[in-house]
């Protein structure tokens, strides 16, 4: 983890006692490369502060990433090749808690999973898996809590937006990103956008 | 579209006056093979009825998608083939309405679309862009509604499930999928499963 990517966290910290941050495991360059950057883009756009690509370098995703937040605005870091072990332990030492997204964990409709995460008033870093996760992901030495979006196989992507969603409860998605440069005027019919020069 | 195809859409919407149902547009079957499984495997798990894959044929995703249900159990149908435009005339015809998933329509958080398309209490097809969409999208004669989640660029596997969530108010992630082989047993920790021989 280079020193600049270690400051981005610790500024983003001190402005929200509850950010998230989204730290993906398991991407393979080639064959994940959309699926990666879908789950980084709805990390952005749902308002989590920042992703970590654990473990795995891939320039081109963090380019793609980067000029998205260039123009469209608003502040968002792009981590990678920290080993999850390492960020998972160093996120925890900070004093944050550390939330698995699994299909297996607590449903966040019919338990109380949610309401019990945000009573912490922690910052939150959400695993996010790709390909079959380590067992240990499951254990209170990596994860706080283990979250459902529903019990059924489906989607990172989807239970990510889910998520973030519930957990921001739909403030997200009005949230305004400072400094764009292209920015969407939402309209019943047609595309409509303004870009400053 | 075959008539038994036909018919499990017809079953469907006799059951829930509010049913949804997912219109993939633009598919490409090497490249989009993951993002639009994900989309698929979220129409499902989100209690959407069925998912319509328009103008191309994959087989491959269907038997994928059928695997799923007949495994993890409910009723969801895969279609594919069908051209986009028949698909939509068609479901107007039967006295549905349509609304087009893009960034560029009303934000779902901070305008009142999503009371105004539940308020019709009509079924409703949920058009999912996939490459850039034929600008009559947007017209009046294809989508009743252009429902922006979030007004940034993301994707469109999240865009469906904040959709599908907010739609059934979150109950669709309490919902039983009936005649399961496999079923999770949700907990704190660990992946505990229920299997049917």
């Amino acid at each position: 983890m280079e020193n600049s990517e270690q400051s981005t966290i610790s500024n983003n910290e001190e402005k929200n006692a509850q950010e998230i941050v989204v730290l993906r495991w398991g991407h393979r360059p080639q064959r994940d490369a959309r699926l990666t950057t879908h789950v980084a883009l709805t990390a952005r756009a749902l308002a989590a502060s920042g992703f970590l690509l654990s473990d795995v370098v891939d320039k081109k995703m963090k380019e793609t990433i980067e000029k998205v937040t260039r123009n469209w605005g608003g502040k968002f870091f792009f981590e990678m090749g920290t080993a999850w072990k390492s960020a998972v332990k160093d996120w925890k030492a900070r004093g944050g808690v550390v939330v698995h997204l699994t299909a297996y964990g607590e449903n966040i409709e019919t338990s109380d999973v949610l309401n019990r995460i945000r009573r912490l008033r922690k910052k939150v870093m959400l695993l996010v898996g790709s390909q079959k996760v380590p067992a240990e992901f499951f254990s209170d030495e990596v994860s706080n809590f283990n979250v459902a979006v529903g019990n059924q196989p489906h989607s990172e992507c989807a239970a990510l937006a889910v998520f973030l969603d519930r957990f921001f409860e739909g403030k997200e998605l009005a949230k305004e990103f400072k400094k764009a440069k292209i920015k969407i005027l939402p309209q019943e019919r047609g595309k409509k956008t303004a870009v400053e020069c």
